[in-house]
Protein backbone atom coordinates (compact mmCIF):
# COMPACT_ATOMS: atom_id res chain seq x y z
CA UNK A 1 0.00 0.00 0.00
CA UNK A 2 1.43 3.58 -0.70
CA UNK A 3 1.91 5.33 2.40
CA UNK A 4 0.12 8.71 2.98
CA UNK A 5 3.16 10.91 1.73
CA UNK A 6 3.03 9.27 -1.81
CA UNK A 7 -0.58 9.69 -2.04
CA UNK A 8 -0.53 13.55 -0.81
CA UNK A 9 2.44 13.44 -2.95
CA UNK A 10 0.16 12.24 -6.24
CA UNK A 11 -2.61 14.37 -5.86
CA UNK A 12 -0.04 16.78 -5.49
CA UNK A 13 0.77 16.35 -9.20
CA UNK A 14 -2.58 16.09 -10.32
CA UNK A 15 -3.17 19.28 -9.58
CA UNK A 16 0.35 20.62 -11.71
CA UNK A 17 -0.59 18.53 -14.68
CA UNK A 18 -4.63 19.63 -14.61
CA UNK A 19 -3.38 23.63 -14.19
CA UNK A 20 -0.68 23.60 -17.08
CA UNK A 21 -2.80 21.63 -19.95
CA UNK A 22 -6.09 23.19 -18.66
CA UNK A 23 -4.53 26.42 -19.19
CA UNK A 24 -1.47 26.51 -21.66
CA UNK A 25 -2.92 28.34 -25.01
CA UNK A 26 -5.47 30.63 -23.31
CA UNK A 27 -5.34 33.87 -24.91
CA UNK A 28 -3.29 36.31 -22.67
CA UNK A 29 -2.18 40.12 -22.26
CA UNK A 30 -1.03 42.24 -19.89
CA UNK A 31 -4.55 43.40 -19.38
CA UNK A 32 -6.09 40.52 -18.58
CA UNK A 33 -3.20 38.59 -16.80
CA UNK A 34 -4.87 39.21 -13.20
CA UNK A 35 -8.45 37.63 -14.18
CA UNK A 36 -6.65 34.99 -15.44
CA UNK A 37 -4.25 34.18 -12.67
CA UNK A 38 -7.07 34.70 -10.27
CA UNK A 39 -9.61 32.19 -12.72
CA UNK A 40 -6.44 29.47 -12.36
CA UNK A 41 -6.31 29.83 -8.52
CA UNK A 42 -9.93 29.81 -7.52
CA UNK A 43 -10.25 26.74 -10.33
CA UNK A 44 -7.78 24.40 -9.23
CA UNK A 45 -8.32 25.42 -5.32
CA UNK A 46 -11.42 23.40 -6.12
CA UNK A 47 -10.11 19.51 -6.46
CA UNK A 48 -9.95 17.37 -4.03
CA UNK A 49 -7.35 17.94 -0.72
CA UNK A 50 -6.12 21.18 -2.19
CA UNK A 51 -5.18 23.96 0.26
CA UNK A 52 -3.71 26.54 -2.05
CA UNK A 53 -2.47 27.41 -5.13
CA UNK A 54 -0.78 30.92 -5.96
CA UNK A 55 -0.30 31.71 -9.60
CA UNK A 56 2.01 34.64 -11.51
CA UNK A 57 2.30 35.30 -14.80
CA UNK A 58 5.63 36.57 -15.45
CA UNK A 59 4.71 40.11 -16.78
CA UNK A 60 8.05 41.04 -18.12
CA UNK A 61 8.27 37.84 -19.98
CA UNK A 62 4.53 37.88 -21.38
CA UNK A 63 5.38 41.37 -22.81
CA UNK A 64 8.14 40.51 -24.71
CA UNK A 65 5.79 37.43 -26.59
CA UNK A 66 2.92 40.07 -26.55
CA UNK A 67 3.42 40.59 -31.01
CA UNK A 68 1.55 42.66 -33.51
CA UNK A 69 -2.09 41.79 -32.28
CA UNK A 70 -1.06 42.39 -28.20
CA UNK A 71 -1.84 38.98 -27.05
CA UNK A 72 -0.01 35.95 -26.89
CA UNK A 73 -1.26 32.42 -25.91
CA UNK A 74 -0.16 31.00 -22.08
CA UNK A 75 2.74 29.12 -22.38
CA UNK A 76 4.71 27.99 -19.37
CA UNK A 77 8.00 30.12 -19.86
CA UNK A 78 4.73 32.82 -18.18
CA UNK A 79 3.93 30.88 -15.12
CA UNK A 80 5.31 30.70 -11.69
CA UNK A 81 3.34 28.27 -9.69
CA UNK A 82 3.01 27.33 -5.44
CA UNK A 83 0.65 24.63 -4.57
CA UNK A 84 -0.28 22.79 -1.40
CA UNK A 85 -2.49 19.90 -1.17
CA UNK A 86 -3.22 18.67 2.54
CA UNK A 87 -4.38 14.39 2.96
CA UNK A 88 -4.66 12.43 5.49
CA UNK A 89 -2.36 14.61 7.67
CA UNK A 90 0.35 14.96 5.15
CA UNK A 91 1.13 17.86 3.32
CA UNK A 92 2.57 18.37 0.09
CA UNK A 93 4.03 21.09 -1.21
CA UNK A 94 5.12 21.77 -4.88
CA UNK A 95 6.45 24.59 -7.47
CA UNK A 96 6.75 25.21 -11.10
CA UNK A 97 9.37 27.26 -13.09
CA UNK A 98 11.41 27.18 -16.42
CA UNK A 99 14.31 24.87 -16.26
CA UNK A 100 16.03 23.81 -20.23
CA UNK A 101 13.07 25.42 -21.60
CA UNK A 102 10.24 22.92 -20.29
CA UNK A 103 7.73 23.90 -17.24
CA UNK A 104 9.65 21.49 -14.53
CA UNK A 105 7.55 20.84 -11.78
CA UNK A 106 9.07 19.79 -8.44
CA UNK A 107 7.76 18.16 -5.46
CA UNK A 108 9.22 20.54 -2.93
CA UNK A 109 8.38 18.84 0.41
CA UNK A 110 6.12 16.38 1.97
CA UNK A 111 5.68 17.16 5.98
CA UNK B 1 -13.17 36.07 -52.80
CA UNK B 2 -14.88 35.59 -49.79
CA UNK B 3 -17.54 38.98 -48.99
CA UNK B 4 -16.78 41.38 -45.76
CA UNK B 5 -19.63 39.65 -43.63
CA UNK B 6 -18.34 35.88 -44.66
CA UNK B 7 -15.13 37.16 -42.89
CA UNK B 8 -16.83 38.53 -40.17
CA UNK B 9 -18.87 35.70 -39.81
CA UNK B 10 -15.54 32.82 -39.89
CA UNK B 11 -13.54 35.33 -37.19
CA UNK B 12 -17.11 34.65 -34.97
CA UNK B 13 -16.58 31.24 -35.01
CA UNK B 14 -13.00 31.09 -34.28
CA UNK B 15 -14.10 32.86 -30.88
CA UNK B 16 -16.78 30.20 -29.91
CA UNK B 17 -14.90 27.25 -30.66
CA UNK B 18 -11.95 28.43 -28.46
CA UNK B 19 -13.39 29.64 -25.87
CA UNK B 20 -15.18 26.31 -25.31
CA UNK B 21 -12.46 23.94 -26.39
CA UNK B 22 -10.00 26.05 -24.17
CA UNK B 23 -11.93 26.01 -20.95
CA UNK B 24 -14.52 22.76 -21.08
CA UNK B 25 -13.45 20.85 -18.32
CA UNK B 26 -12.04 23.43 -16.28
CA UNK B 27 -13.05 22.48 -12.13
CA UNK B 28 -15.66 24.76 -11.07
CA UNK B 29 -18.01 25.60 -8.10
CA UNK B 30 -19.92 27.75 -6.95
CA UNK B 31 -17.92 29.69 -5.33
CA UNK B 32 -15.23 29.93 -8.38
CA UNK B 33 -17.91 30.91 -11.54
CA UNK B 34 -17.59 34.73 -11.00
CA UNK B 35 -13.68 34.61 -11.69
CA UNK B 36 -13.88 32.04 -14.17
CA UNK B 37 -16.60 34.42 -16.26
CA UNK B 38 -14.80 37.42 -16.06
CA UNK B 39 -11.22 35.10 -16.97
CA UNK B 40 -13.04 33.46 -20.19
CA UNK B 41 -14.46 37.08 -21.48
CA UNK B 42 -11.01 38.80 -20.74
CA UNK B 43 -9.42 35.94 -22.37
CA UNK B 44 -11.20 35.86 -25.56
CA UNK B 45 -11.80 39.18 -26.15
CA UNK B 46 -8.16 39.52 -26.57
CA UNK B 47 -8.30 37.84 -29.42
CA UNK B 48 -8.22 39.62 -32.91
CA UNK B 49 -11.46 41.67 -33.90
CA UNK B 50 -13.43 41.35 -30.86
CA UNK B 51 -15.75 43.46 -29.64
CA UNK B 52 -17.38 41.73 -26.74
CA UNK B 53 -17.84 38.82 -25.10
CA UNK B 54 -20.56 38.05 -22.25
CA UNK B 55 -20.52 34.28 -20.30
CA UNK B 56 -22.87 33.60 -17.63
CA UNK B 57 -22.26 30.34 -16.27
CA UNK B 58 -25.93 29.14 -14.97
CA UNK B 59 -25.69 28.87 -11.34
CA UNK B 60 -28.77 26.35 -11.25
CA UNK B 61 -27.75 24.04 -13.13
CA UNK B 62 -23.68 23.85 -11.84
CA UNK B 63 -25.65 23.34 -8.45
CA UNK B 64 -27.32 20.19 -9.88
CA UNK B 65 -24.21 18.99 -10.76
CA UNK B 66 -21.81 19.61 -8.41
CA UNK B 67 -21.25 16.52 -6.40
CA UNK B 68 -19.70 14.90 -3.47
CA UNK B 69 -16.75 17.10 -4.03
CA UNK B 70 -18.37 20.23 -4.05
CA UNK B 71 -17.00 21.44 -7.62
CA UNK B 72 -17.60 19.99 -11.39
CA UNK B 73 -16.27 20.55 -14.43
CA UNK B 74 -17.23 23.19 -16.80
CA UNK B 75 -19.87 21.82 -19.52
CA UNK B 76 -21.76 23.25 -22.44
CA UNK B 77 -24.61 22.69 -20.07
CA UNK B 78 -22.99 25.93 -17.73
CA UNK B 79 -22.98 28.17 -20.25
CA UNK B 80 -24.77 31.14 -22.05
CA UNK B 81 -21.61 33.07 -24.27
CA UNK B 82 -22.49 36.09 -26.35
CA UNK B 83 -20.03 37.17 -28.67
CA UNK B 84 -20.02 40.32 -31.07
CA UNK B 85 -16.85 40.83 -33.77
CA UNK B 86 -16.45 43.69 -35.50
CA UNK B 87 -14.36 43.27 -39.01
CA UNK B 88 -13.85 45.74 -42.16
CA UNK B 89 -16.95 47.60 -41.47
CA UNK B 90 -19.11 44.38 -40.52
CA UNK B 91 -20.49 43.27 -37.53
CA UNK B 92 -21.15 39.80 -36.19
CA UNK B 93 -23.29 38.61 -33.52
CA UNK B 94 -23.69 34.88 -32.32
CA UNK B 95 -24.79 33.53 -29.28
CA UNK B 96 -23.90 29.83 -27.62
CA UNK B 97 -26.99 27.42 -25.79
CA UNK B 98 -27.72 24.18 -25.44
CA UNK B 99 -30.09 22.42 -27.69
CA UNK B 100 -30.86 18.47 -27.92
CA UNK B 101 -27.84 18.57 -25.14
CA UNK B 102 -25.44 19.72 -27.48
CA UNK B 103 -23.80 23.64 -26.48
CA UNK B 104 -25.75 25.00 -30.38
CA UNK B 105 -23.24 27.81 -31.79
CA UNK B 106 -25.39 30.12 -33.52
CA UNK B 107 -24.93 32.96 -35.74
CA UNK B 108 -26.98 36.13 -35.06
CA UNK B 109 -26.85 38.63 -37.12
CA UNK B 110 -24.24 39.91 -39.45
CA UNK B 111 -24.47 43.70 -39.82
CA UNK C 1 -30.78 36.94 -41.80
CA UNK C 2 -27.47 35.83 -42.31
CA UNK C 3 -26.70 34.81 -45.83
CA UNK C 4 -25.56 30.75 -46.15
CA UNK C 5 -22.51 31.77 -47.07
CA UNK C 6 -21.87 33.46 -43.76
CA UNK C 7 -23.79 30.77 -41.74
CA UNK C 8 -20.70 28.24 -43.49
CA UNK C 9 -17.89 30.69 -42.70
CA UNK C 10 -19.22 30.56 -39.15
CA UNK C 11 -18.94 26.74 -38.88
CA UNK C 12 -15.91 26.85 -40.50
CA UNK C 13 -14.59 29.12 -37.90
CA UNK C 14 -15.91 26.95 -35.31
CA UNK C 15 -13.67 24.32 -36.24
CA UNK C 16 -10.25 26.41 -36.28
CA UNK C 17 -10.69 27.91 -32.92
CA UNK C 18 -11.91 24.36 -31.97
CA UNK C 19 -8.97 22.55 -32.90
CA UNK C 20 -6.20 25.02 -32.05
CA UNK C 21 -7.63 25.37 -28.44
CA UNK C 22 -8.36 21.88 -27.68
CA UNK C 23 -5.03 20.30 -29.01
CA UNK C 24 -2.30 23.45 -27.93
CA UNK C 25 -0.23 22.31 -25.56
CA UNK C 26 -0.25 18.65 -25.66
CA UNK C 27 3.15 16.13 -25.40
CA UNK C 28 4.40 15.83 -28.69
CA UNK C 29 8.16 14.13 -30.48
CA UNK C 30 8.68 12.84 -33.85
CA UNK C 31 7.49 9.09 -33.13
CA UNK C 32 3.84 10.32 -31.55
CA UNK C 33 3.30 13.25 -34.23
CA UNK C 34 1.44 10.72 -37.14
CA UNK C 35 -1.16 9.43 -34.04
CA UNK C 36 -2.04 13.28 -33.14
CA UNK C 37 -2.25 14.42 -36.97
CA UNK C 38 -4.87 11.33 -37.24
CA UNK C 39 -6.29 11.95 -34.22
CA UNK C 40 -6.80 15.49 -34.69
CA UNK C 41 -8.25 14.99 -38.16
CA UNK C 42 -10.94 12.45 -36.84
CA UNK C 43 -11.96 14.51 -33.79
CA UNK C 44 -13.18 17.53 -35.38
CA UNK C 45 -14.62 15.89 -38.70
CA UNK C 46 -16.88 14.79 -36.13
CA UNK C 47 -17.83 18.48 -35.65
CA UNK C 48 -21.82 18.95 -37.51
CA UNK C 49 -21.44 19.93 -41.55
CA UNK C 50 -17.50 19.48 -41.23
CA UNK C 51 -16.24 17.60 -44.63
CA UNK C 52 -12.35 17.37 -44.18
CA UNK C 53 -9.62 18.26 -42.01
CA UNK C 54 -6.13 17.78 -42.98
CA UNK C 55 -3.33 18.35 -40.52
CA UNK C 56 0.39 18.32 -40.58
CA UNK C 57 2.91 18.71 -37.93
CA UNK C 58 5.51 20.52 -39.74
CA UNK C 59 8.38 17.50 -38.44
CA UNK C 60 11.64 20.30 -38.86
CA UNK C 61 9.83 22.65 -36.99
CA UNK C 62 9.28 20.09 -33.96
CA UNK C 63 12.49 19.11 -33.98
CA UNK C 64 14.30 22.36 -33.53
CA UNK C 65 11.64 22.48 -30.20
CA UNK C 66 12.37 19.32 -28.90
CA UNK C 67 14.25 19.96 -26.09
CA UNK C 68 16.76 17.45 -23.40
CA UNK C 69 13.53 15.04 -22.81
CA UNK C 70 12.62 14.37 -26.35
CA UNK C 71 9.30 15.90 -26.61
CA UNK C 72 7.74 19.83 -26.68
CA UNK C 73 3.82 20.74 -26.32
CA UNK C 74 2.26 21.25 -29.63
CA UNK C 75 2.22 24.81 -30.87
CA UNK C 76 0.31 27.14 -33.60
CA UNK C 77 4.23 27.12 -35.03
CA UNK C 78 3.97 23.08 -35.71
CA UNK C 79 0.69 23.21 -37.37
CA UNK C 80 -0.36 23.29 -40.93
CA UNK C 81 -4.06 22.94 -41.00
CA UNK C 82 -6.52 22.82 -44.07
CA UNK C 83 -10.57 22.42 -42.92
CA UNK C 84 -14.00 22.31 -45.59
CA UNK C 85 -17.40 22.69 -44.41
CA UNK C 86 -20.42 22.19 -46.34
CA UNK C 87 -23.84 23.59 -45.06
CA UNK C 88 -27.08 24.27 -47.10
CA UNK C 89 -25.24 24.08 -50.33
CA UNK C 90 -22.57 26.26 -49.30
CA UNK C 91 -18.47 25.19 -48.92
CA UNK C 92 -16.34 27.38 -46.77
CA UNK C 93 -12.45 26.29 -47.04
CA UNK C 94 -9.56 27.84 -45.01
CA UNK C 95 -6.70 27.06 -43.70
CA UNK C 96 -4.04 27.56 -40.63
CA UNK C 97 -0.50 29.11 -41.01
CA UNK C 98 1.79 30.89 -38.83
CA UNK C 99 2.03 35.26 -39.93
CA UNK C 100 3.95 37.48 -37.46
CA UNK C 101 4.65 34.52 -34.97
CA UNK C 102 0.88 33.86 -34.76
CA UNK C 103 -1.43 31.02 -35.77
CA UNK C 104 -3.39 33.05 -38.78
CA UNK C 105 -6.37 31.03 -39.65
CA UNK C 106 -8.21 32.63 -43.12
CA UNK C 107 -11.21 31.97 -44.74
CA UNK C 108 -9.81 31.16 -48.44
CA UNK C 109 -12.94 30.95 -50.23
CA UNK C 110 -16.82 30.16 -50.18
CA UNK C 111 -18.28 28.64 -53.22
CA UNK D 1 13.52 15.92 1.43
CA UNK D 2 10.86 14.28 0.14
CA UNK D 3 11.63 9.96 -0.68
CA UNK D 4 11.92 8.57 -4.13
CA UNK D 5 8.35 6.61 -3.74
CA UNK D 6 7.04 10.46 -3.46
CA UNK D 7 8.71 11.65 -6.07
CA UNK D 8 7.45 8.83 -8.19
CA UNK D 9 4.05 9.22 -6.77
CA UNK D 10 4.34 13.02 -7.70
CA UNK D 11 5.51 12.09 -11.47
CA UNK D 12 2.69 9.72 -11.51
CA UNK D 13 0.50 12.48 -10.44
CA UNK D 14 1.23 14.87 -13.00
CA UNK D 15 0.59 12.29 -15.77
CA UNK D 16 -3.28 12.11 -14.54
CA UNK D 17 -3.67 15.77 -14.07
CA UNK D 18 -2.37 16.32 -17.75
CA UNK D 19 -3.97 13.55 -19.78
CA UNK D 20 -7.41 14.72 -18.17
CA UNK D 21 -7.26 17.71 -18.39
CA UNK D 22 -5.68 18.11 -21.95
CA UNK D 23 -8.35 15.79 -23.58
CA UNK D 24 -11.79 16.37 -22.17
CA UNK D 25 -14.11 17.78 -24.21
CA UNK D 26 -12.45 16.56 -27.40
CA UNK D 27 -15.20 15.37 -29.92
CA UNK D 28 -15.43 11.97 -30.20
CA UNK D 29 -17.45 9.21 -31.82
CA UNK D 30 -17.50 5.48 -32.42
CA UNK D 31 -15.43 5.68 -35.38
CA UNK D 32 -12.91 7.82 -34.11
CA UNK D 33 -12.63 7.09 -30.56
CA UNK D 34 -9.59 4.45 -31.50
CA UNK D 35 -7.75 6.98 -32.88
CA UNK D 36 -8.35 9.62 -30.05
CA UNK D 37 -6.95 6.35 -27.60
CA UNK D 38 -4.11 5.91 -29.29
CA UNK D 39 -3.11 9.34 -29.61
CA UNK D 40 -3.60 10.32 -26.14
CA UNK D 41 -1.55 7.44 -24.66
CA UNK D 42 1.35 8.01 -27.27
CA UNK D 43 1.14 11.51 -26.11
CA UNK D 44 1.28 11.22 -22.62
CA UNK D 45 4.04 8.32 -22.73
CA UNK D 46 6.39 11.37 -24.25
CA UNK D 47 6.16 13.09 -20.42
CA UNK D 48 9.38 11.95 -18.47
CA UNK D 49 9.58 9.16 -16.28
CA UNK D 50 6.19 7.75 -17.75
CA UNK D 51 6.62 3.98 -18.45
CA UNK D 52 3.04 3.10 -20.18
CA UNK D 53 -0.39 4.79 -20.41
CA UNK D 54 -3.27 2.37 -21.24
CA UNK D 55 -6.48 3.96 -22.49
CA UNK D 56 -9.51 2.65 -23.21
CA UNK D 57 -12.91 4.62 -24.48
CA UNK D 58 -15.69 2.84 -23.04
CA UNK D 59 -17.55 2.42 -26.44
CA UNK D 60 -20.79 1.75 -24.56
CA UNK D 61 -21.03 4.81 -22.43
CA UNK D 62 -19.91 6.83 -25.74
CA UNK D 63 -22.95 5.07 -27.44
CA UNK D 64 -25.35 6.91 -24.82
CA UNK D 65 -23.90 9.95 -25.00
CA UNK D 66 -23.58 10.35 -28.87
CA UNK D 67 -26.84 12.47 -29.71
CA UNK D 68 -28.49 13.58 -32.98
CA UNK D 69 -25.17 14.61 -34.55
CA UNK D 70 -23.35 11.47 -34.26
CA UNK D 71 -20.50 12.65 -31.69
CA UNK D 72 -20.22 14.20 -27.99
CA UNK D 73 -17.08 15.59 -26.03
CA UNK D 74 -14.61 13.32 -24.33
CA UNK D 75 -16.03 13.19 -20.41
CA UNK D 76 -14.59 11.58 -17.69
CA UNK D 77 -17.27 8.83 -17.62
CA UNK D 78 -15.80 7.29 -21.14
CA UNK D 79 -12.20 6.86 -19.84
CA UNK D 80 -10.65 3.86 -17.72
CA UNK D 81 -6.87 4.68 -17.68
CA UNK D 82 -3.65 2.83 -16.59
CA UNK D 83 -0.26 5.09 -16.08
CA UNK D 84 2.76 3.18 -15.02
CA UNK D 85 6.11 5.78 -14.19
CA UNK D 86 9.69 4.80 -13.16
CA UNK D 87 11.92 7.12 -11.67
CA UNK D 88 14.60 6.60 -9.65
CA UNK D 89 14.35 3.20 -9.19
CA UNK D 90 10.91 3.54 -7.84
CA UNK D 91 7.78 2.54 -9.46
CA UNK D 92 4.47 4.09 -9.14
CA UNK D 93 1.35 2.55 -10.58
CA UNK D 94 -2.25 4.19 -10.60
CA UNK D 95 -5.76 4.28 -12.49
CA UNK D 96 -9.04 6.23 -13.27
CA UNK D 97 -12.27 5.18 -12.80
CA UNK D 98 -15.40 7.00 -11.91
CA UNK D 99 -16.75 6.86 -8.17
CA UNK D 100 -19.89 8.83 -7.50
CA UNK D 101 -19.73 11.09 -11.29
CA UNK D 102 -16.46 12.27 -10.71
CA UNK D 103 -13.22 10.53 -12.80
CA UNK D 104 -11.23 9.39 -9.83
CA UNK D 105 -7.86 8.96 -9.99
CA UNK D 106 -6.35 6.70 -7.79
CA UNK D 107 -2.48 5.78 -6.76
CA UNK D 108 -2.74 1.78 -6.66
CA UNK D 109 1.25 0.99 -5.73
CA UNK D 110 4.39 1.94 -5.33
CA UNK D 111 7.25 -0.43 -5.90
Amino acid sequence: MPTDGEQASFELGIKFGALFHQFIGTPVSESSAKSLETAIEESIENQPHCESVAVTIDREVLAGDVGPYGYTGLAGRHLNVDVVVSKDGRRAEGSMQMVDGYPLMTLDAVE
